[in-house]
This record gives structure tokens, sequence and C-alpha cells, in this order.
């Protein structure tokens, strides 16, 4: 099991706080020693760090924690390996250019049997299942728009169905970016929290943290936060249903499809 | 102006000593104060740090000049924006994967009216003329391959003629890397050195700073470091003539094209 982490904000918020506690499960409090990876977005130019350290004692991971990158999305993997050996080329998560625009894609779960799909545009540099996925997502996008279309309902109901499809092989947890949208499908497992003023006192689970978003914030600031699991103890998360696509932009929710 | 620095070795090593003279140029002693990259390879993994700001002053770069990421093949650069904001997605290296491989590259000069070449598979993210030639030399060599090519003379060679190319448009000085060989094209200005057993003190040009080689490195250590000036004061660096393609592998020059 892998964990995500994502977000989605209509200002350049910093992710510290939501950082802090799942770092805490790569290794420390969770099982998942194997690496861990984050995608800041700044416009269309993303600022990536990854390392195939266990995240709880990463030297790039405490620079990550303490250092305030703010970012409109964020995605952001820890890793325990089941396809794929430990290495940095297997490490979350994976970036491909299509149509311009910079697609950042993390995978929690396994796939079978998804490498006898046949690619075309794209080919994976690793040898996870995951990296393999995107790529086949990737091309099936580019092979039905020559460029992005215009109208956003059918590229994301198209989106859905590619991602049903891919999910047919096993599980299959995504968070995935355009620099403009947060896409997020859920197979099994994934959890929503959206903030907006008045903002509250948030408890990490993991961590023996807790944050005042109200002096951390402004009252227009608009910040969703998804994670395969809650992170806070004292605030309700909205479950996402299998087989679900939600999509984010500024941090609201812009559509669902199931 | 720009300033390339790259590096092929056959055992890991770290650059921290070059990147710091290098790093010194961008604000400081030099006038590349609109951000700098690096990126590191790790077997085909890529770790990559970017930022707008001055490389001097930049927390990001003294993360990494203090952090020893040990690498294969490193290519970096510190950048005077003249084509294209400032802004991260403009922000040198670009990376793209062909056949499952991927491609970082820098450049340093300017390229005129490039932006009329037709694109066919690649397009840019962000609005340089850098970026825009990455994509064109990457959709040439695919159009011509569509797999890797075992014969390196021959994809060495196609590259030269597509780098040839592109250079007519401006001054095309590149160093990029498909994460086993380092390939340094010399359009006005490159030089490179290759440090070898007995190894010896070297003296940075830009800082108060010198190493002894032999402190740091074994007897059987193969480096070159390839940057657009000299970076040491009391060594002889080779400086690449006008057109002129080398490509190194684990340390040595394993072509040169004219």
């Amino acid at each position: 099991m892998c964990e995500l982490l994502g977000m989605s904000a209509n200002v350049p918020t910093d992710i510290c706080f939501s950082f802090s506690g799942l770092m805490q499960r790569g290794g420390c409090t969770g099982p998942h020693k194997d690496g861990w990876g984050i995608a800041f977005f700044e416009g269309k130019g993303v600022r990536e760090f990854k390392d195939v350290d266990a995240s709880s004692d990463s030297e790039i991971a405490r620079f990550v924690r303490n250092y305030p990158i703010k970012s409109n999305v964020v995605v952001s993997h820890i890793r325990q390996a089941n396809s794929g050996r430990v290495a940095l080329e297997n490490t979350h998560p994976f970036t491909r250019e299509l149509w311009g625009l910079p697609w950042v894609y993390a995978h929690n779960g396994q796939l079978k049997a998804i490498k006898k799909k046949e690619l075309i545009h794209y080919r994976p540099v690793g040898s996870t299942d995951s990296e393999f996925a995107l790529c086949y997502l990737l091309d099936q996008l580019k092979e039905t728009y020559v460029k992005r279309p215009k109208g956003q309902a059918a590229l994301f109901s198209k989106m859905h169905e590619i991602l049903n499809e891919i999910s047919e092989h096993g599980i299959f947890n995504v968070l995935m970016s355009d620099s403009n949208y947060l896409y997020c499908y859920c197979s099994t497992k994934l959890c929503w929290i959206t903030r907006r003023a008045p903002f509250g006192v948030a408890e990490l689970k993991d961590d023996d943290v807790q944050i005042n978003f109200k002096d951390e914030t402004t009252p227009n600031d608009v910040v969703s936060v998804v994670a395969t699991l809650p992170l806070t103890t004292n605030e309700e998360w909205n479950i996402m249903n299998k087989g679900e696509l939600i999509v984010f932009k500024k941090g609201e929710v812009v559509a669902k499809f199931r």
C-alpha cells in the first residue's frame, strides 16, 4: 500500500502541515519505507522532490517540510514497493508532457497484466505498473484529441472512461494534475476535505502537531486536500466512492463523475 | 548569456565543487540572475532542482551545494532571461521521454525564428526558444527511429546533423543526456576537462575555494566536466570547436563529430 496526498488551492498555499503528517507514515508510523515524491506546480512549472529513502529519515524530506514552497496544486506519494524495484526511476510522481501541459501523476494500488496493453506515443522509463498505466492513459487521450479540447466536460468524461478501463486491472487510486486541474480517481480508498473561512484548528493524526489555519490564511482562501486516509482527527473528511472521479480547480470541486 | 555545466563520471560523483563555482556566477560574480536548474541522474531516474531566484541567494541552491548528491551524469544551467519571461516553466534543464529514456537538456544561446519549424510529437510547456528546440530535436529523432537504434554511431551522427541544423538559427550551445551518455554540442563556447589519477588540487575561479581531488576520489575514478567557461584557474581545459559534438560515457570521450 502506498499513500497519496494532493492539494488544490485558489492562492499559492504551503502544504507543509499535511506533508508533515504524510511523511511520518513513511517508515515511522506507517510501513511506506520505499521512497516518496512530491510535485509542486507554480503556474505551468513543476518543482519535484523525490527520494528512495524512507520519508521519515530523508534529508530532502526534511528540507521540503521546513521550506514553505507555496503552490496552487500539489501531488505527492509515499511508496511501499510491490511492482518494480526500489529505484529513483520507479518513484512517483511520474511526469509526461501532453498538449504542451506537464501531466503529473501518482498511483496507489497494483494493476495485473496492464503491461499487455499496447502503447503508442509514450514509453515507461522505469518498470512499475503505475508508470505504464500513465503512458496508456495519456496515449488514449492523445489518440482521442490532437489538442486539449475546449469543452472540459468531454475531456473529463473521456478521462473517467479510461480510468475506469484501467481500474479493471486491479486497484487504481490516482491523483493527477495538468497544472490547472487536480484529478482524483478512487478505486478503493481516497478522501478529501475543503477548507475555507471561517478556518479552524486542525490536529494531525500522525504527528503531535496542531495548526490554526486562521493564522495561515486570508478569508478568501479555499484549499482542498485529498488523501488516501484522513490526515486530521478533528475534521470531517469526505470519503470518495469506488469508480468516482472528482476534479478540483482553485480549491473547488468543478466536476464529479460516478 | 547563460552558463552550462555538465558532468559524466564512471562512479557516482558529487559535483558540489564545480556547482559551487557556477552558483557564484548566478547574481554574484556573474549576471545570471534569472534562475538556475540542475538535474542529477541516478540510473535512469532523474533528480531535478530548479529555482527562479538568483542562484547566489537561492535557498534550494544552498541545499544542493551542501548536500552531496552523487550521480554519474549531471546537467546544469544558470539563466539570464532573453527569450521567455522569468518563470519556473522557462527554467532549464528541460526533460522529455523518448524511447523510454529521460532526455534532459540545457541550452545557452538564442535561436531566431526556430518557432516557425513544425512540431509533431512534442510541445513546449513554456515559451522559450530553448524548449522549442528540444521538442524539434526529439521530434526529428523519433521520426527517424521508432526505437533507440543499436548502433551508437548512426544515432550520434543523426543527432549531430539535427544539432547543426538548429544552430543555423543562432547560438546553440547544448548539454543533454539520456542517462547513459552526455552529449555536448558547441556552437560558440564550451570547454571540458577529464580528471583521472593522479588527481591534483584545483582552485575555483569564482569562489575562494580549493579542493584536493585526491581526498575525494579513488585511483580508478574518471570524471569529465563540461562548462561554458573554465571553472578552475590551475588546470588546462579543452576548448571545443564550433559545430563540434562530443559524447561522453562514464567519464570518457566516446565520440567526436566535427
